[in-house]
């Protein structure tokens, strides 16, 4: 599984259902990494808590990690190539983190970027310490497999310096011990969401998802944003930025037709059903491979517990040698 | 071994070997808890992480937690009735203090007086991340026991504030999980030194060492600070504040002895020598039953070993319940 691929580790919280926009964002790189990485994927309960603890949102995490992995596994994700983990399985996880956030200072941790950010965004006055620690308890799910190379988009990069310090930081103080992982970056492209609002988000409830059947893809292609100005369908539209043709640039393979409906749309001689229609049938096509595959996977119902379970054991098998290097090059190994 | 008593954690950091300023301000107090509690002592490597991670001062602290646990088992301390554990061993003390960390915030953690008093100290600038979370990591090592009670004194009252905090918290969030542990505000006496200086300790090289042998404690002894203005033996002196009286009044059970050396010292009529030799031979009186204590201990040469390994077997077992009963509390128990 491994041989001399370099390792890579990414990961997502499982915060429910993925959908269209996560495929664009992440899933189809993630799939094609797998032919050249040996990949750790990381189902991330435990970061869920450094921006949720009200056991009502905690309630559906089971539900969400089955749907997640489940998503993941679906677009291609193989899990007898790649790696996929459970955070709270993996207990050197938290060991990592803890003796890594002597390695860090706070105003280090304040500095992140994204803490202001995920201050803003969700009107946290007061940082819990789990969230000003988010970059350390990220260091410890990279650094515990040793991977080399963590796949971010650009506003991601000020996170991974965090783990690329404590890394240097530990070498400096006890030896070349860590790797130090170097990003991969890549477009992180967003997509617009169904009522064109900038990003398709859970949250805004304007997502189509890859586990959406054919005609809930159809009712939410049929409500969805165009250009507003085109209020017939002989008024020449606005192709640029609206939606549907992004989406049609996005899964709709067959260029001759897409690039067809944009000169008729400009031109004021194709309505809006007929360019949603044939939106629908293209998005349809492509969540059809990934339907099936989810069908074919779901006739094992403990598939994901499954998945879980066995990469779970390979990480903490790499996570357990990484430690012992880690107490071993401090001292810290006492009867270990 | 545990029936109905209370439990009790407390603890040492593994920093080198105890002397009688550690004697009298916990160990005595410690063997007698253990006759009415069931009693947890742990050994806090990770805890010296906090204030010191340069590999030079890490080097020897297997001799340290050996010298620590030797020191305990030498005044009384009864493997068979107590139980003895490495932080370092139980992952699960890693693994709450993760999460725990969700449940406080930032600002409540700087205000704890003692990270200003032990920055202050220490003459540290920018606390690290794991300094700054100390009390989190005492509320782990605490609650993974589910201990009822912790010894403190009076000025370690605001750390286990911190503790009651997150269980008051947790169970609030969660449904009552943890106990809020209570104070056990004992007396802890700090012990001059033999230098006069407020408070014996190792920093300042002025300690008499439970393992030191009855000719280092002679020597020490006679080098000790008394009453500066006494320059000569028929000068009259100061008994209040002087260290070697101190000393008789801890070490020297022959209450009568110790009043005629007072009397005779405040009219000039005693030398240092007989109160210093008095004092020499009532230490090591004091010391004898645990140096022979110690001699015992030591014919098997894996005793710390032992302890250790099944004090933090028992101390897993125990915080792995807790474990499980706060991750199904929360939710976070797929695949658990």
């Amino acid at each position: 599984m491994t041989g001399n691929k370099k390792r890579i580790l990414t990961g997502d919280r499982p915060t429910g259902r993925l959908h269209l926009g996560h495929y664009v964002g992440t899933l189809a790189n993630r799939v094609k990494l797998q032919d050249n990485y040996d990949c750790f994927f990381l189902v991330a309960d435990l970061h869920m808590l450094t921006t949720r603890t009200e056991l009502e949102r905690l309630r559906h995490t089971a539900e969400n990690i089955r749907a997640v992995v489940l998503d993941n596994l679906s677009v291609g994700i193989d899990p007898n190539r790649s790696t996929y983990l459970l955070q709270s399985l993996v207990p050197q996880i938290a060991e990592l983190q803890l003796i890594f956030s002597m390695l860090v200072t706070v105003p280090r941790l304040q500095r992140v970027p994204t803490l202001k950010e995920v201050m803003h965004d969700l009107e946290i006055e007061q940082p819990s310490m789990g969230l000003l620690s988010y970059p350390v308890l990220q260091a410890a799910d990279i650094l515990c497999v040793r991977a080399n190379l963590v796949p971010v988009g650009k506003d991601q990069a000020s996170h991974l310096e965090v783990t690329r310090e404590i890394a240097r930081r530990f070498n400096g103080l006890y030896g070349d011990t860590l790797p130090e992982p170097d990003t991969l970056i890549g477009e992180v492209p967003t997509l617009v969401g169904i009522d064109g609002q900038a990003k398709m988000s859970k949250s805004l409830d304007n997502a189509i998802y890859l586990s959406d059947d054919a005609k809930t893809v159809e009712q939410k292609v049929r409500g969805m944003f165009t250009d507003p100005n085109r209020v017939r369908a002989d008024i020449p539209g606005r192709v640029e930025g609206n939606p549907v043709f992004i989406y049609h640039d996005a899964f709709n393979p067959n260029i001759e037709e897409v690039n067809d409906l944009k000169d008729r749309y400009r031109l004021g001689k194709v309505g809006d059903v007929e360019v949603k229609r044939k939106l629908a049938t293209a998005i349809n096509n492509f969540l059809e491979p990934i339907r099936q595959r989810r069908a074919e996977l779901e006739q094992n119902p403990r598939i994901v517990e499954e998945v879980l379970t066995a990469g779970s054991e390979r990480a903490r098998q790499e996570a357990d040698e990484t430690l012992r290097m880690v107490k071993d090059a401090m001292g810290l190994n006492f009867l270990q």
